[in-house]
């Protein structure tokens, strides 16, 4: 099940003269001499716990409910046949060349044309194609943010981004979400509060569907009144909606991009990463010429372009098979695996605990009773019980999260679902009893 | 000839709902609002000249000497079918879900083999892998650089790194070239100055392999010494190598990071994007593990990791195919476009113009006359004779490169080669003549 388990294949014979190095490797010491040569912004960058946990998840042994894998094994050879069969016939030599930066034109197009279905009319020149979603997250932050400067996040904030965030040294304030996602009237206050303080944020970064990892949904009134608020206080606002199309239940709200009217205070960030493949590393951004063509020389600088052959295939994908039907067929699993883990975790945890209910995207959040440390319970869970998940600390930059816990549910099936939360229940039993030994409970 | 050509074909039909945003465009008036958020590295990043003359380039009618284009026509659809049948039968699932940050072990022993091949030795802990070369040096950039440090780099230097070098605010010094190379004792001499002003170089970045878009190459001699420097002055050496199998004449030479020995001083950066496709935008980084442990968080939060399926084919590519056979096919069709242009120059040019005498690579590098500012004889070049180059300024941070241009041989055929020299020979008496004409000349 897990995708890179392949790689753990024992390594081909390496030539001789490749030994050497390895035999003359650093020692720490020798090591420490980089130390003080590093860039401040790499000094202070912090791991994205997620990313760490993936090696983790590696381990055949692991049930993981930590990685954010789409089922990619839905995916039918056929139909990658019959795309890869058509870039070759008719593209080949252009699609291992290298391509514009800010993208194929035909794909810009067909972008335009999936949000305009969506309710969202944007320009091809509205668009730039970027190497998936992280990607986005990224250029929007090194366009915008200086170090010390204020951005306001969604407490929890998408742990893939905490990276971005620490690499500019931006200062994250925490905005606090509850069932109808995030919590607008308390962005107002931190308004006031940091204009008060003379750091007024240079943005707001947030995920209105599906939140990751908050397993919660923006309500209309909410987007609403902060697209208000963004208008009256000149916010900009960074939308990033990389699970828009994968809603289980309910009806489909409008993105904060289309609420904005092309008022031009919301960029929106998007991919192909959880409608079609997260290994094709194709995502876009949607943002004001004035702020694209700064972001076009971000990417210029990161990576020229992305694959023209990834792109070339979304392409011809998009020309030839309707991607609502795999999305649909997508959605059916994960809303299976979604009610598998809801079950699970109603039979297995404590009364104490709590979780979301996501109406869609791959995760919710789970806290659990206070006086367990999620960072400890991995620990536990991995060693003892092998299952994994991502603690909460990953998910704030201020050291909160130590009650909660990330858990996706699009990466293993139903059974293993059950299987990995009934381990879990049992790690939190353990940690319950020791605090309960140690007398923490009466 | 032009990759791209096909882009310009009229767009397809677009959703009326898109239409809203386009004609609801922003004035340059709201346009400059967002200038006050913009981060000062944004705000200072200077587009790469190359870059924006590829959107130039696309024009049918222009005979394009600017871009890099390595020939993708010679890639056999035989061998890509091949290739993708392989991922599809056997790696599906995997190549189309995301993959580690440090790339596929199994691509990194690859890399391992090749880089053997040619005498360097590594082991696959030093290998990190990259969405192409570029990335290999923003992500050498973003790790040591901080704004205002100094970097030392060959004037020219590659203009695709100046947005890298800029996005961090590095002050660069440019050490000059002649035909064996970078002048190694001017380093000596820079660190020296640049010792006593307080301000040593975090780091020197060079290519030592048919230089781009110096079109010369390092002597032996000379990367030993700058490897004695490098030790002796415990300096960082960031070694570029795109083109290293792309020679047509004369021994290989050892690479810096061979000559380094393990002792952890250089940074060795290449991609396949010049031996294979630079669509499938695969490149990689070998370095200490210590510097590469902070790269890899730097692509964390630049990618997540570099798109599986572009890796994958590349694995399968190199495990069913002789890479060199290709490279050396390759060889064959630069090296007589580069004595295409070399017979070119030598009757179109006038007689006090200069270029090198490239053993690989893609590029040359030409001196007219100090008369003739390059700049604007791009404009009427591209105006009024149809042919493109990148000026000479574009490879420099100092204002220097005036007098220069770089011409590229890759990507156009020997006839092509011929009349668009021919035509820039033309934009050269032209603008000589009005020089004349205006008195410069006696």
């Amino acid at each position: 099940m897990d995708p890179r388990e392949e790689e753990t294949t024992p390594p081909q014979q390496i030539p001789p003269a490749a030994r050497r190095h390895a035999e003359s490797a650093l020692t720490p010491a020798d090591a420490a001499r980089y130390d003080a040569r590093f860039a401040s912004r790499a000094a202070g960058i912090v791991s994205s716990v997620m990313r760490d946990l993936m090696s983790l998840a590696e381990r055949p042994d692991i049930i993981s409910l930590a990685g954010g894998f789409p089922n990619t094994e839905s995916f039918e050879r056929r139909v990658f046949d019959d795309v890869v069969e058509a870039v070759a016939r008719d593209h080949l030599a252009s699609a291992l060349q290298y391509g514009p930066t800010e993208g194929l034109h035909e794909l810009r197009e067909r972008i335009v044309e999936m949000m305009a279905e969506g309710g969202a009319a944007a320009d091809v020149d509205d668009i730039m194609v970027t190497s998936g979603g992280q990607q986005a997250i990224d250029l929007s932050i090194r366009t915008f943010v200086d170090p010390g400067d204020t951005i306001l996040a969604e407490g929890p904030t998408y742990p893939g981004a905490v990276p971005s965030f620490t690499t500019y040294e931006a200062r994250v304030e925490h905005v606090p979400m509850d069932e109808d996602g995030l919590r607008v009237d308390l962005v107002e206050a931190a308004l006031d509060r940091l204009a008060a303080e003379g750091r007024p944020p240079k943005l707001l970064y947030t995920i209105p569907n599906f939140h990751n990892p908050g397993g919660v949904t923006m309500s209309l009134e909410r987007r609403r009144r902060l697209i208000r608020i963004a208008h009256e206080r000149e916010l900009i606002v960074v939308e990033d909606n990389p699970y828009g199309w994968i809603r289980f239940e309910g009806d489909p709200l409008p993105t904060l991009w289309e609420l904005d009217d092309g008022a031009g205070w919301v960029i929106h960030l998007s991919t192909f990463s959880k409608i079609l493949s997260p290994g094709v590393r194709v995502g876009w951004i949607a943002a004001p010429a004035a702020v694209l063509r700064k972001m076009n020389l971000g990417k210029q600088a990161q990576d020229l372009c992305t694959s023209t052959l990834s792109q070339r295939i979304v392409v011809e994908y998009m020309r030839r098979y309707d991607w609502r039907d795999y999305v649909a067929r997508l959605n059916a699993i994960y809303r299976s695996r979604r009610d598998a883990m809801l079950r699970a975790l109603e039979e297995e945890m404590p009364p104490e605990a709590t979780w979301t209910h996501p109406e869609g995207g791959l995760f919710l959040w789970a806290t659990m009773p206070p006086y367990i440390d999620t960072t400890d319970l991995l620990a536990l869970a991995v060693e003892k019980y092998e299952v994994a998940f991502v603690p909460g600390r990953g998910a704030f930059l201020d050291g909160r999260g130590g009650d909660s816990m990330r858990l996706n549910f699009s990466g293993v099936d139903e059974a293993t679902i059950a299987e990995g939360v009934r381990r879990l229940g049992l790690a939190v039993a353990e940690m319950t009893e020791l605090h309960r030994a140690l007398g923490g409970l009466t």
